[in-house]
């Protein structure tokens, strides 16, 4: 399994191909086998250029930004519709698209389907915080959510926290407007009282905005509209206020703008932290196979790094895993096949 | 109207009476009269420690934090029903409180009740921005919204960013997941519909978590429940990142500490920017009076601004204005008024 190649929709996102073609380059090199699915006729010349020799799946079609989703139900030959073909006939072990993310999650959810238990699956994201990276989803794949989704959640982000973030056995706060479990929204108050009795997750109760970047659980779990929300201003604030901070020093008197040059290498590695390149794709939980969604920005590096993520993946069994975290989740929530069950 | 004092909860909040003595003394020197309502035994040694003589109401009694904050209607002689009812006798020009904001809420809408037009008042909160000072509405009021409460919160945000922010004609953007109008959740979509006929309120569209701190738009409309999240996690964001940039500076080779002495009074003016502290208190939008209402660990300092905010608030008519946009607002809602209203 882990010596299929990653299916790289090499037409979906503002760099494309050529920064798909860079970045599975450089993925190549670290051992990370890419077969780049697109359009032949635009990709060999690239290739031609020098370099290793990469694998080619055609793809005569691409889904555009502003593009329906729903579209490729009947745009079968589209980059990411062929990506995910690939996975589907075990000739890929994961697919990473740097497309239209919410045509990637239709693509996914049509090709490859549902794990058991799962009736949404979520985008979760990796925020860099005081304790190290935390986990955060549904990051936007689902807009509005029931309870049992949020439920979901919280067992797929436990499994993805110890696959991804080596936290052996990780905690999971619910975002709220506050700490007591009788403060929240109608959806968090009713997620709380399902999370407190949800087997194989640590439920640490709820979280607020503020504990986010303080890392004060390992996972964050909440609706796609607040988590979309929440990772945006996120990444927004870090790039304003790294902005001031460049901008104060260097409109200051002549000893600011020197004690500037010494402290600039310092400052300049604080703000790659906060760049959403340097994980260049997050992973769509909850499908029936490994599909990472990418920023439309994406360049070459954040190819390479999404690729990487996404070996990753493939590497820890992060499917297999969930999909088997779920199947648990379901039998205890049904005494029937609980008793069925082998004792573990 | 505007010769009467600010009556000012004093005992409300970790730090009082202390914070509140000192911080209505230092008010009282920049010409904001002030009337302290609380224990007048407790009160007494304090101000009988010298400084200049401020009024004193007595209230017997206090709502802490961990009370409900229903409690309000029995518990008529609490400092913060004290200030409401002062207000409401004409005694207090408005009522500022640092202690149980859920309290606060329920004591002004028992005691001065809501503006006409207004089913659900709002508290607003200023966020600093690339493009100067933001108001985003509603930062905790009201967990869940429905769509007219959007549109009510966008027409008392306008008033809003024009009596405090100084903005002739302020743009109103929608919180949400995405610039299109068919992106959002139930929420979003249907309130993006009306606010885009709603008169009096310069809709931009939607706005996403990044546009924020970018000041994309003068004003920032959500429900109660994303505004509480956005808040705390932009406010925790900045502790935390100011924070690394602390860290790395103090931890790096000798060079870059020097350069850190030299940035040091730059960074510091950046860190106050994003403190809480510095406004103080924060309106409580669509109640029958001026109420403001704080954070709870606010020392002297953010109780002289808090009551500095109440006082431009006093100044500026801002209820009196407020309640002239909603009434039009609900005249333009109903065409049998809109016909009896005077041609504008």
């Amino acid at each position: 399994m882990t010596h299929l190649p990653i299916a790289l929709d090499a037409m979906g996102g503002d760099h494309m191909p050529e920064a798909a073609v860079l970045g599975a380059r450089q993925a190549h090199e670290r051992g990370i086998p890419v077969v780049l699915v697109g359009d032949a006729e635009r990709l060999a010349p690239l290739l031609a250029a020098g370099g290793p020799e990469l694998p080619v799946e055609h793809a005569g079609d691409v889904i555009r930004m502003g593009d329906d989703a729903t579209q490729v139900r009947r745009r079968k030959d589209s980059s990411v519709m062929r990506c995910m073909a690939l996975v589907k006939e075990g000739r890929a072990s994961a697919a990473v698209s740097m497309g239209h993310s919410g045509a990637t999650m239709a693509a996914a959810l049509l090709s490859l389907g549902r794990l058991r238990g799962v009736e949404r699956p979520a985008i979760v994201t990796t925020i860099p915080s005081e304790r190290g990276p935390v986990a955060l989803l549904d990051a936007g794949a689902n807009a509005d959510c029931r309870p049992v989704h949020l439920q979901q959640f919280a067992v797929m982000g436990s499994i993805y926290a110890r696959v991804f973030l080596d936290r052996a056995d990780p905690t999971v706060g619910l975002v709220s407007i506050g700490e007591e479990p009788e403060k929240g929204n109608e959806l968090t108050l009713a997620a709380h009282r399902l999370l407190k009795e949800t087997a194989g997750v640590r439920f640490h109760g709820n979280v607020e905005g503020r504990d986010l970047l303080a890392g004060t659980t390992d996972v964050f779990v909440t609706d796609g509209f607040t988590g979309n929300v929440m990772l945006k201003l996120a990444e927004g604030e870090a790039r304003v206020l790294f902005g001031w901070v460049r901008d104060a020093l260097a409109s200051g008197p002549w000893h600011v703008r020197l004690g500037a040059l010494l402290v600039r290498p310092a400052l300049r590695s604080l703000r790659s932290r906060m760049d959403p390149h340097s994980i260049g794709a997050q992973p769509l939980l909850g499908v029936g196979g490994n599909v990472f969604i990418g920023h439309g920005s994406a360049d070459a590096t954040a190819v390479l790094n999404g690729l990487a993520t996404a070996w990753r993946a493939v590497s820890a069994n992060l499917t297999d895993r969930l999909g088997a975290a779920l199947l648990e989740l379901a039998a205890s929530a049904d005494p029937v096949e609980e008793a069925r069950r082998e004792p573990t």
